[in-house]
């Protein structure tokens, strides 16, 4: 094998992880997924791994943290454990991209992020959305300073409907699970750090969501350091899509980006006009920007760049969606430098 | 004159007054402006009444109001006026279309408010933007319940540009002067009653705001008594012209309208594919909405129906700019029912 | 009256009569329709007129053609009386406005436009929809010269709906009743004379034109004399509205028009996203641009200047029906010179 | 290797031949390239081909042709060469997916089709448009029925840029090199064949076409047995990328699509609003396309399917090519019949 190929050992074979090993393998060059853990493996799993050109696959996820010859690890695995492999595999001096977040627990967070400083290896999290080519044309334009200094920024994020219900009791709330995605994109575009949240939601789908204390519609409007204002608005269940739509206002004009469509057709009769939908969700919206993703990691550790989604997003988005939690539960504002630490 | 044509004074020969004037003679049948009264009367407003087919102008409106062949009023004044004409034009037992808002200060409103009661005259507010084909298909498309119930009103309103530093200062602020036709537009969208306000701002444009403690940047949160969330953001200086845009996510899916634009024209090059901008301002933008409007109110006192906007939407836009006003001031959540006596 | 104003004799009161004497008497700064003649004069056309503010009605054109106080004259009569009145206007010495097409024999527009030179006065012929603001764009983007040399000219024409079909027996068949309009922006657009026309028809609509040895769907494709290609497509039945695009294609890009639409709603559901139609015949489309065409007239009198749209203007788009024409029935290419003579 | 995975020889390692290895080989589930034929084979054809992970590279088709692991062949050779291969590998057994055009010459296309015949092998054309998600969306929606009988057929299609000069030389003219394509698309769309061929020309890009006796601007209307019109455009350089737009006008309405776009972007300035160019080219556009048309000979083969282009689709696309040429060179209308022996 090629000294330049980077060694990744895939942990976790859920949708996610078999995602990143499939593109890796197809469409990222200069990497190679060389061994899978995945503590349920099955059957199923080794055939994947087969056919994907994936050699090994274990059980323990220790097996890849011991592996010398691998120099990367992709965590997909729950939520929860993804603090602890982090830790695990920066004292193997192994190069790290995370999947989002990166814990629920804010100390839990900053003990990763303290091992991979000190293991001086590269940490990305997994905020593919930054790696779309709508959003990434949103933030270059503002980025480029072509409309000047931003002055508002809005996000859309729906999904086309919500997940299982036992997935709600676990997912840390919308905000925590959902909106994680767009405080993240809300600093990406203002370039800026969140300062304040108003949060307010609403159980307008399934009145299943008040049993989990959760809400299935949800507002957030955001103060930013350099004056920007944000508004970020959610639902479990758009129907018709997933709805990922942004827009940044500025000095000089405004840059805003629609949705993919499955199709550019536009069919007329007497009874309307009708176009496509888009792109059903994040599997075929965000495909080409998960690969993109990927890329963007093997390219910062074969030549020793900054990843572009660092710790420091991972920790603030925690932060934010915290905020917008405690929002909502007691309907004020609350600002950031309530829970920063 | 046709005894079924509605005889029309006008009070206020600024900008509106002279878009209402000549929309009416033009393209309302069934009402005829036949007397303008206009404090600052000059040279041009008589000519401007004379090429319209205004027969009569003077300096006093009780000219109108003791004109017994006057059935209705259109009050065009500055906003201080505004409750007192409709008082004294009540109390002649005379229809009238008041422009927004009815005045800034909630005793007077009431205070006008019973007298129209009193008088069984028709009152209609001059919300303009529920006239416009878009915004309509809109509430039409929610109201009519083919998607469901409303879950999410989402308003951008951004003008083209800023008014004159000295408008700023009698403006009654960004909340109470631009943001009030959007409360009136969500409340009409959502079809309920706002019940909490949280209000962000920001001097992005002109350090001049700042001066007079008003705000050129804004963004609203609103709750409504049926659930639904409402978004609105707004700026003073679009740059692009006049972009007004709304949207209702619904149960069974999403409505939404676009700007309309100058033309339709697509200009590709290598350098990229130009579109057009949309409509400058509200005279380009709302130029048929005000037609309808003025029509909607001729056939309301016509034909003895309840005008599309009353009094309440008079008022409850102003409960709504007014907590908006108090949120951004104290930087907190605004319950509506602190300030409805 | 004001000596500015330009005194109209309206000639024929259908359809498109009482559309521009409409049009006129409230839209049209510095002119006035005087008189109304119309042969068949009954007592609806009497009301409309008094409702217009059109003083006299009368059913002799002789009344208006002999009446010293009017400066031009507006024909809206039946195509094969047009080129009498425009002798007869000529020789009174009145400026006229003449819907297309002047005649469709070719000698009776010849002796109609010496006439007119003879006379010196005004003509100006009704193609609407160079005043359309969509396809003005397009001409004037091209004439600008910003885009270079135009290559390929491609006009979309459909009707939404096939006339009455005694209409069709007496209309002069598709390429002189309708596509004149086509070829007229044809030339509009290149810049240019056509030199060649190859012509296809076919029945797919209505059995019933073959009987009048018609067609209802039609393309023709241009040969111009500065290099450009130009292709029409044209259907009597659209269905879904009046179905009008324009694109010409230079050489550094292409400049398009889309279909101007009742509102800009899109609504995003499960079933599919549905988008507004476009506006449904010509009088909604170019309602406009008819005001647009009166006022351009009424300033070329008032201020000497050459109409937009001349006599050539209206014999070369007919020398292009007839060629399309006799392509059609002769299934061969027909160059313009077998019949300009 | 799984007896289920097709092994394909593949001939050509131009950049068509990559294109098709490559894709088989990440992104087509039950084929695998085998082996490499490239008669000018250097070792950048070789690095090729171990990246890609294909085993052998050979100088000699008829090394794959004697192959016999080999089971289907791809012709990627230049077009003077597809005839004699098919003859080859239809003698030898193996099914043969062959780039357009067959052949210029009508003789060798009916020998190497008569070859394939006897053979009983599957033969696929290389019209790859045809499985581009919009044009498919086209077609599909036509083919339901829905609309009713299809009248009108348009197609534009229009080169970025156009190829160096010494191509043009060889390229067989605009309609067999360039338009071929087109007369495909609009067979597939209409559901009918060419019955006849108006084709007009011009040199409105570059003066050298004229020396090849070639035209760089081009349109042609077809006529097809159903009743169907059909209008094509062309241009060598479109200067914002490929634009490549059906349309199809049936009985109850019409179906179109758009080009796809770079993104979804509208950056609205002061200065204009500006949108996101088409994508570049056909390796841009066609992507997806290249690999769904892969992925059905793959599966005509190995599911003993009909493939989705056959032999007569390459044969009547070159009658058509031939009849535009002989319209345009002998400036008169060319019935398909005057060809087809």
């Amino acid at each position: 094998m090629d000294s330049k190929v980077l060694r990744i050992g895939l942990i976790g074979a859920g949708r996610i992880g078999k995602l990143h090993g499939s593109n890796i393998q197809a469409s990222v060059p200069g990497a190679r997924v060389v061994r899978l853990a995945e503590p349920l493996l099955n059957g199923g799993h080794e055939a994947w791994a087969a056919q994907t050109g994936i050699s090994k696959a274990t059980k323990d996820p220790a097996d890849i943290m011991n592996d010398k010859d691998i120099d990367a690890v992709f965590i997909c695995s729950p939520t929860y454990t993804h603090a602890d492999f982090i830790v695990q595999a920066a004292r193997k001096g192994k190069h790290i991209f995370c999947e989002k977040p990166i814990h629920t627990d804010i100390q839990k967070i900053k003990e990763a992020l303290a091992e991979v400083d000190k293991a001086g290896v590269k940490l990305q999290i997994g905020f593919v959305r930054r790696f779309d080519h709508n959003h990434k044309k949103v933030h270059d334009t503002v980025a480029s300073g072509m409309l000047g200094k931003p002055h508002i920024v809005k996000i859309t994020s729906r999904d086309p409907e919500g997940p299982p219900l036992d997935y709600i009791a676990g997912s840390g709330g919308i905000f925590m699970d959902m909106t994680i995605h767009d405080f993240d994109m809300a600093r990406y575009l203002a370039g800026s750090e969140i300062t304040e949240v108003a949060a307010y939601g609403a159980v307008n789908i399934d009145p299943a969501y008040k049993k989990y204390g959760d809400v299935d519609t949800a507002a957030v409007m955001l103060k930013f350091e350099n004056g920007v204002i944000g508004l970020i608005d959610n639902s479990r269940a758009a129907r018709y899509g997933y709805d990922q739509r942004t827009e940044v206002h500025c000095d000089k004009g405004c840059v805003q980006v629609a949705n993919d469509l499955n199709d550019t057709s536009m069919i007329s009769t007497a009874g309307g006009v009708v176009c496509e939908k888009p792109t059903w969700f994040f599997l075929e919206r965000y495909n080409n920007a998960f690969i993109a993703e990927a890329a963007a990691f093997v390219d910062a550790v074969n030549n020793n760049k900054n990843p572009p989604v660092d710790g420091k997003d991972g920790l603030m988005s925690v932060y934010a969606a915290m905020a917008a939690d405690k929002s909502l539960k007691e309907n004020r504002l609350v600002k950031l430098s309530e829970l920063v630490s």
